[in-house]
């Protein structure tokens, strides 16, 4: 039964790198020279395509930037804010605790207002920390804290933000492409995010979405030479060429995805799907007696944390590795104070694929000996 | 004539990202995850292999770091010099240089000795500034200068570093993989490379070969999160994944790269498949009349630098691009005081495709009505 034949590589159920489409990795069977015509022309339509997935406005540009998420956040934390600025972070899981550790590293002055992981950033904190320290200039927060899955209302903390003249940085990381968003509504200045989360590209680079006046304003900021935003915005805009060699086959992989993104329907389509994954996994896992981790009215369509059933046979590297012999790939947990696992809902992965890892779960649980008593609500 | 199938890419005769095996792109086609066994193990050996190929002793590691091969070099100078720590840099081209700026954007105490891009930095000069500086604690050096194809004595200065006990650094990016190096032999602590260079794998990260106990001193030095070398190399060690999410596919495609240089021969095979290249494209160019920059005896075989031909009708953009419409792409020059272009040797192209690329280098002197007087020479 848990024969895997070599050739089926195991579907992703994680918060990247993702399940992508087959189409999308055959796209990286080609090599381009980096300061060739041909690719100059890819990243040019992969930052325009990028733009226009975020705002009708021609007030913004794309800046790609190779590494993993964290490096573009580390791009853009330590290359926008000015030696005399001063940071508030809204904290509320792991990547906004990362964005705290990367200001204290640079030396920023940082502030930061720290919830616990099942709620939301307050609003009115938020509020008075801007009314009350006026030497605060920049705001972050994170979009969707993939620590929990939670969905952080990005657009009311922006209208604050924008109220008192401050500049504006999300991580959406694990939302852009999934959740519809609006930079300009949203008040947004930088936006952060990654080639392998939901626009379904494989890991290579993320990529900052900037009001372009506000990236102009930060010249000579950077204080590091590779993450500098600024240089590689001027370079791109100069001969369209990144400043040190790109990950050319990653980025052809992206321009495939974007493509496929828009043949799906765009952002709303798409989210839709995640919707839907999300709703038959978590029905499914609740039917099994697994208790989510959120508040439904917090939950979004991402990543679901489950708390560890509470069951003496339960121990989750062994349900792990049964699920992962089954050929499905789950997450381990990453919260303070409570043994959760996590389960994406996102990238190449559709209803059926998520009831074969429910039929996977249900299969494991029996083979674990694990019977729960399940009690019905919502 | 002119006509290019889609299908066909370009010959890379560039020093990278360049042509790589079908096989070696074909290792993309998967997605795996990052935090799953099966990843973990291919990390595993990519870094059991690789510091093999630069040593047989057992007191070194390997490191990769995502990015570029700058990254691998901001990662190393930012990561391992304390904060009253001075480097020294022997510098004779770009990159050099570029070390240079990067040690003062991370406001690293710094001492270079400056050479002209046609010479090699001289032996005593170093040895001098050892001597009378003991403040000096690291010294940094380019092995092959891309920038000139120039190839620097990296075991006659590791003699002399370690004689005098300081830490050596070298930027083998260009290199590895095709010039056989004895890490310990050389006296090396810190030797970084790319995974698009000599190893024939795509763009993606970059890697650092470490003398182990010179990296477990380094720990708390680093002026950045993304690019902490230490803290990298530690979670490689401990759980034996990246901290943040890595390239997969990229790192898919630099197994079956070290595999396919095993079969090669090895490192000295595949330098002398280069080294072929590179006669074969030397003599063919002299004999149209193409003048090397660099004198015999410092040309390495990776990439070699030729003077604009003084003739009314040479003009690189057009010459570039007429041979890039016939398959090949060649790449601009970098030096300071001389107009040059630049033709690499590396990647998986072997004498028939350096002979296609003389063919059309040929063509398009005829068809740019170039006609240069030979002058049979060495």
């Amino acid at each position: 039964m848990n024969f895997l034949p070599p050739w089926k590589d195991k579907a992703l159920f994680t918060p990247g790198p993702l399940t992508t489409s087959a189409t999308v990795k055959q796209a990286m069977l080609r090599d381009l020279g980096s300061r060739d015509n041909e690719f100059i022309a890819v990243i040019k339509d992969v930052r325009q395509r990028l733009v226009r997935l975020g705002t009708n406005s021609d007030e913004y540009t794309a800046v790609l930037i190779q590494g993993s998420g964290t490096y573009g956040i580390e791009s853009t934390l330590s290359s926008v804010i000015p030696p005399d600025g001063k940071l508030l972070i809204l904290i509320n899981g792991a990547y906004g605790h990362r964005m705290l550790k990367i200001a204290g590293i640079h030396r920023i002055l940082t502030e930061s207002l720290i919830f616990t992981e099942d709620m939301q950033p307050d609003v009115s904190a938020l509020e008075s920390a801007l009314k009350n320290d006026p030497a605060i200039s920049h705001v972050a927060v994170v979009h969707c804290e993939t620590t929990t899955g939670i969905i952080n209302p990005i657009d009311v903390y922006g209208e604050i933000v924008k109220r008192y003249h401050r500049t504006y940085i999300v991580d959406a990381m694990s939302s852009f492409g999934a959740y519809p968003v609006d930079l300009k509504a949203c008040g947004i200045d930088y936006l952060v995010s990654s080639s392998n989360k939901c626009i379904e590209g494989v890991p290579g680079f993320s990529f900052v979405l900037a009001r372009t006046d506000s990236l102009m304003a930060a010249r000579g900021f950077a204080r590091t030479l590779s993450l500098d935003l600024f240089a590689q915005w001027e370079g791109l805009e100069g001969d369209g060429q990144f400043r040190f060699t790109p990950p050319t086959h990653a980025i052809l992989a992206f321009r495939q995805a974007l493509l496929e993104l828009e043949q799906e329907g765009g952002v709303s389509a798409r989210g839709k799907r995640y919707h839907e994954n999300y709703e038959i996994a978590l029905s499914a896992m609740q039917a099994m007696g697994f208790k989510p981790y959120l508040d439904k009215s917090l939950r979004g369509y991402i990543i679901t944390s489950f708390y560890y059933p509470e069951h003496p046979n339960f121990k989750f590297k062994e349900f792990y590795e049964r699920l992962s012999d089954k050929g499905h790939v789950i997450y381990p947990g990453k919260l303070t104070h409570a043994d959760c696992f996590r389960m994406g809902h996102i990238g190449r992965l559709g209803p059926g694929d998520v009831a074969s890892l429910m039929a996977a779960v249900a299969e494991t649980l029996n083979e674990m000996d694990i019977h729960m008593l399940v009690k019905v609500e919502e």
